[in-house]
């Protein structure tokens, strides 16, 4: 299992077939525009000047829009994943 | 439905057509020039050094003026969507 | 009417005729020069850390000297107005 | 009258002429060297963190020395001023 | 014994062959893409504003993932480690 | 008498005679290396984000290395001084 | 004696012959690499923002290994030295 540090969270991306049965749709042209992917994994929180973390926006199995090309690419047993940070999701699909 | 994260702001934007009647015009030459769009959603606010939220300065229903060219541009259910950053947001109009 | 945002001042652009009334007169080359204007809307003041709002220095009515080109141009029926940050405005004239 | 804003102070910049009877020389080649002006007003003083204002560290009538190329020019009521950041004062004569 | 300082912590880099048999695989483009390293020490954590220290988020033994290029390399009685910041550190592998 | 604002310090630069007697010794190209100079004046210290101000760490008397290049150059009474800030000064010559 | 400003530190670089008996070896491309030193005097510790010190890493006498190219060279009686910042010590030698 792969446990994302600070305010980083891991994602997997959501492929265009899943996205239409979803109901949400990216602009034809998909480049520089946001995509969709499923949050994995949280990390526990960007750590604040008094020592505490802050709250994370998402949680494990949150749908979510984050900004294009953010982000490191990572494989894990086979399967490969995005680790972003948390500032990088715009927004959760509810 | 989307729920933008921190202090995003998800927006509708009014078309030409709309702003007539409103009695917001925009000058003739729209480029580089803010628009304006309806607030949608709204997130829960920017995280703050004491790790609280700071408020944000506009509610869903509120019609805004907002930097043009800011922002990440999202499609849901058949809908064209804008989620800028509060920041990105000029004036409310009243 | 339109609100301004955070620390955002709404200006009306004073002309150079009426600036010779006011005694008050730019230098006859006008470029990257500080300009002129009155105060018709002021916003709630920044955030600050602690979740407060700093004060405006400028309120509805103060004729103030700006950095030319800063902020954005917006028109709202019919006349044009200039939103600035506070922190764009050089000096209020008394 | 002109009221400097925020941390800003409004100077009147002293010519050659008076310099020498002030007994402070700027050296031969003036380019790119800081210049001596006399205070004419001062602004309330930055806003900090906590909401409160940072004391100016120049007073009305202070001769001062500033960073050249430092500030914007204004004309009121037919003189000319300097708007300077108090920052950009280097020293007081006194 | 090296004892790294701050934030910093010092890496021993896992060799590709090694890789395979923890089931963790890296893209076969092995440019510009994380890599995974075995934490050998890691410093005392870095001073926040009031004086005390962020805990680090590793510990020594973890297996961790981290930003390709970051950090520099230093040999110590014949071994290659690389020292990097704890917020180069992308992910432990758990 | 020059009085520096904030947390500046103004030196009176020693020349190279002065060191050779001090026992301190620049190396032989000078160019890019700090220099010594004499403290002549300190001033009240920086703003802090309380209010208060953080002591300086130099006081009248003391010869400093600083960064060469840094600060501002200017003359008073026939004299050449250089204003600096107090963290363009490396150390105190004990 | 040389009194370091801050959270700066005195280095007394260690030449190439002395690592190899401390068992500590550089890589043989010695190009921006880090590189070891003996520290000879710190500073006072870094200002916070409540006006107290950081306390600092590294102790008179410590052998570190620091950013090569942190820094700034000076000669004081017949001996060389390197004055760096704390933060470009990357590691204690124990």
């Amino acid at each position: 299992m792969l446990k994302p540090l600070g305010n980083r969270v891991l994602l997997e991306v959501i492929k265009e077939e899943e996205k239409t049965v979803s109901g949400l749709v990216l602009p034809e042209s998909a480049k520089e525009k946001p995509q969709t992917a499923k949050v994995v994994a949280v990390g526990s929180g960007k750590v604040l000047e008094d020592g505490k973390r802050a709250d994370m926006d998402v949680a494990v199995g949150d749908k979510v829009i984050f900004e294009k090309y953010a982000g490191s690419e990572v494989k894990y047993e086979g399967n490969e994943y995005l680790v972003v940070k948390d500032s990088d999701i715009i927004a959760v699909v509810e």
